[in-house]
């Protein structure tokens, strides 16, 4: 069996997939074209579209991150191999901390008190019931999910969204667009982990923005297309001038790097973090490719990716 | 049976105690002097001495906070009345919020994006495995252990740390002098919760800070005097020479509000909050006040504050 890995630090996977599968061949991307050629699995990570298209019998590709926006759009895509992703390694609770930190950064005022600071000014702000800061979550894929349970256990009630119905327990689940508006009426933040497709693109634009209440805040540790950021922008407001939104916490952006010249950076009312919400912690994630490996070996029915979907 | 209320926003107080207590005369503090006598019960916060001395037939004090040291402290408190405070009036879930929020502020080093922000830079930080982030808590009252339980939840290592041997399910417990250097030089963020007493004061002085890891974060969300703040200074360094502490997010302060020359207001790796960690919820704090007086009426037995310990 010959599995060939694409991913930065490639050679940690390597190491720890040769020692977990013995009986296999395990090659970085970096090694010579004709050693990487009839591999049985890719095991990649934004591969280049060359290490797609020299392959001639892969029986499955394992996307190592939860978002295969980039696996699909990569020419050279065979149709016809099954496709999986890494659900959730650890990644879930990454990303809860993340987005409960964002939620707390607001409900708890810490932006304000980081703008009093700097005039050295002395002025509680009172805290409200979390019962009264609804939390929304677009986006109920196993993180978002993950999430939202998260949040609902630290005290917040949390409202769901996703295109079709889903049930989570102790979270109030919408779907579709009637949902979406329903949803957006009523959270004090939002919270977007939905996956990057044409259907998501922009969910969150001028109009989705108006329907929040006002002084409503925005966490994105998702997808950077999920947003427009022209219009979260004129939303903010200005430093003097603010608008309908409060404050927001990006993780992900249309462009990363995020430009130095994108207003984003210097906006006082938004906290930019250089994609960091949810690194695959590696020996969670190398388990899994293990168990896919051997589900696919003996044949087991695996959950994979509709290319169609998008997810 | 008459009971007089002293605190900010008496009249809310007033007006449920009222309520639920049908049989009794509830005044404020702005009450004339003469209506105010003879009262059974005081219940009140940072109260002034004329108040206590006043009294003549007092039956019991309740502290409504759960810090007794301003009371304690008060000219005119009668020796033998006896004493209880609220315990945790839902301040547990609020001071472990607070809590929370510093840890993963350090933690997932949102420090550094902050700081990067006013550069455009983009460079993510590892983030470690939680195990490797060893959290400590000073003071293991009600609140203490309510904090250090949640941390333990979120996944962090705890080490707890009081004068008296305590055992907490899930925490590690430290006591005595020693017991303090052992989890010092253990703990990546050091949470000081601690009733303010002779005993605590400046606990956290030059020699215990230096004797944390370097890099190590200071969370105080208990009393000002606990920590020595020009030792605390001393060990963040300066904005371009940091020091062998890494940041510090502080609630409370020697003196409050914290003058507009304290240099804590300016520090780059200090965010300095307005005493908001753990305001009393009303509701909460009320029903406690009701329950007491029951107690207190029904000769029931008492968990009441020490004066001679300070708690």
């Amino acid at each position: 069996m010959k599995i060939v890995v694409h991913i930065d630090e490639a050679e940690q996977w390597q190491a720890a997939l040769s020692e977990a599968l013995p009986q296999a061949t395990v090659l970085t991307s970096e090694a010579p074209a004709e050693e990487r050629q009839h591999a049985d699995y890719l095991a990649i990570w934004k591969a280049p579209a060359h290490l797609l298209k020299e392959q001639t019998q892969l029986k499955g590709i394992i996307n190592l991150g939860a978002g295969v926006d980039y696996l699909l759009k990569t020419p050279g895509l065979p149709s016809d191999v099954p496709i999986v992703k890494l659900r959730d390694a650890g990644m879930g609770e990454l990303m809860a901390d993340y987005t409960l930190y964002g939620v707390l950064h607001f409900y708890r005022s810490m932006d304000r008190y980081v703008d009093q600071q700097q005039s050295a000014t002395w002025q509680p702000h009172e805290v409200v019931e979390k019962h009264q800061w609804p939390v929304g979550v677009l986006g109920l894929g196993a993180i978002g999910a993950f999430v939202a349970s998260a949040l609902q256990q630290a005290g917040f009630p949390v409202l769901g969204w996703s295109r079709s119905p889903k049930q989570i327990s102790g979270v109030r689940c919408f779907h579709g667009d009637e949902g979406l508006t329903e949803l957006l009426g009523q959270v004090q933040s939002l919270v977007t982990i939905l996956p990057d497709t044409a259907a998501t693109h922009h969910i969150v634009n001028a109009e989705k923005l108006s329907q929040l209440p006002k002084g409503a805040s925005v966490i994105n540790p998702g997808r950077g297309s999920l947003i427009d950021e022209k219009a979260l922008l004129e939303a903010l407001g200005s430093g003097e001038q603010p608008g309908h939104i409060r404050g927001a916490l990006l993780d992900v952006f249309h462009e990363e790097p995020l430009p130095k010249n994108n207003p984003l950076w210097q906006h006082p009312r938004v906290i930019v973090t250089p994609h960091m919400a949810a690194p695959t912690p590696l020996y969670d994630a190398i388990d899994q490719v293990i168990s896919y490996v051997h589900a696919f070996e003996s044949g087991d029915k695996l959950s994979t990716v509709n290319p169609d979907a998008g997810y």
